[in-house]
């Protein structure tokens, strides 16, 4: 609809689908075409997002689902505050590990909380910066359940969930590029990283026109 | 309207106005009546909210205002969450020094967010917990300054605020309680504290019929 959004991208999905190795790609692609780039994570970033990150993933503060909601939309205000909004206005383009769709898919299809609420949340976190494009890298849940059995014991709190809650995550961010196929694009996670990188730059260069 | 709402009271206001010394002395009177009391404070009582509230005060960490917002709203789910609502179902009383008023007085009226969003966010907070009733402690701004400087430099983010800012919550508190005349009572807090007491306690009998 917008013929020329802001360049604000975000690659998304469930733990273990190569969202950094995405954003790393992307960030360098768009810089070796002359643009400035800022990299963001989210929850991160910022002083306030990182303490919050902390409290998030500590697996012994226990932490309600409305308030994990609200957590997230405080770290994600923050955020787009003190660094998206500043960098797009000073027309860089901003390449993010995670955004809203995450919440939608953990807090809504994971956790079942209502949608609507979400989305009302999300709008006061964050205004008007809406993501230009939404790339989510599909995993199939057990690559991600043999990745952390690797790990051992020393998982956070998120990476306690069960299997099934993961595949109502994935369903989640299914469904989400399903209902707003303009918005966001899923990618299947487990092609070779440059295959992947190559289908996300040419969306992005059709969408910066 | 309704007749018999279920026991929970708020003592709210600006810091200074006497408010635990109220909360202490409602929770005794009904104690007393062979009720039981849960006493709470927003922010506080459960580990999530005393880790949030650590942060809001913070000085060193820049906390935006939507994001400050955000936070309030965490805690206080967790607070409902966990102790609020568990308490009410199981036919006590609670006394909470602070709740969302304070969120309408200090982020609304004092940050300057907008009511309708704050609004919205209690909503997801706090579901269908709501006062039964509030009491405003009301108190001159001079008072709380004057306070302030006896405790010279240790001031937490806060309390570093300016007076203007102050007064601004004042007038949200005494804006909140003339809009919303069936919700809250203003009370002046330069009175007697049993005087303020007597004024509360006769209220809350009235409400609990």
């Amino acid at each position: 609809m917008n013929p020329n959004p802001r360049p604000f991208f975000v690659i998304d999905g469930i733990d273990g689908a190569g969202k950094s190795t995405q954003v790393a790609l992307l960030a360098e692609a768009l810089e070796r075409e002359g643009r400035s780039v800022v990299r963001v994570r989210d929850p991160g970033g910022t002083e306030l997002s990182d303490r919050i990150r902390a409290v998030l993933l500590s697996p012994s503060t226990p932490v309600s689902p409305v308030a994990e909601l609200c957590l997230y939309a405080a770290a994600r205000a923050q955020l787009v505050n003190d660094i998206i909004r500043p960098a797009l206005e000073a027309g860089k383009a901003v390449v993010s590990d995670r955004f809203t769709w995450s919440t939608f898919a953990y807090q809504g299809w994971g956790r079942g909380l209502p949608k609507e609420a979400i989305a009302e949340l999300e709008a006061i976190a964050c205004g008007d910066v809406r993501p230009a494009h939404v790339f989510v890298l599909d995993l199939d849940v057990s690559v991600r359940s043999a990745r952390l059995n690797q790990k051992g014991n020393a998982l956070d709190r998120l990476e306690q969930e069960s299997d099934a809650f993961f595949q109502r995550v994935r369903d989640g961010f299914l469904s989400m590029a399903q209902t707003h196929p303009a918005s966001g694009t899923v990618l299947d996670a487990s092609l070779p990283p440059d295959e992947i990188h190559k289908v996300i730059l040419s969306e992005v260069r059709k969408l910066l026109g």
